[in-house]
């Protein structure tokens, strides 16, 4: 079993780093796209003997405790059986 | 249109920061994870009058030339209509 979380910034929340890679894809004369954001992923590999409901409860866990800063920004988690 | 483009290390390429965020979990108590691995999540923005071919070859050159390093990173793009 393995939890994907996906943490993004909120809307509204200033992103510099995402800023920066526009403009450097700007400077290379990419046309077309108007905003890039960077967010962050992370796969949480389980035990073979952890049930759905268990990792689903403890993805969550560690995504809001660990991962994410709720304040600024937010999560999903999404459950796959296999890699 | 919006490209959402995933970033991950390659098998066998070690992740420290996913192995601190693994040691922090297990400190913390939670139980039932093996192993966490850190990536990076991107979102790119087109303008409105870009079509879907130029949007993900587009999106496909800023992943592989700015975003991800092919020496040690997978990547994968993933085309959504609206937000």
């Amino acid at each position: 079993m393995l939890a994907k979380v996906y943490v993004t910034l909120k809307e509204g929340v200033l992103d510099p780093q995402g800023s920066a890679i526009q403009h450097s894809v700007e400077l290379m004369g990419i046309e077309g796209n108007s905003a890039i954001r960077q967010g962050k992923y992370f796969e949480i590999a389980f035990n073979e003997d952890v049930s759905r409901e268990e990792a689903s409860s403890t993805a969550e866990r560690i995504a809001k405790d660990v991962l994410a800063n709720p304040v600024i920004e937010d999560y999903r988690v999404e459950l796959v059986t296999s890699k």
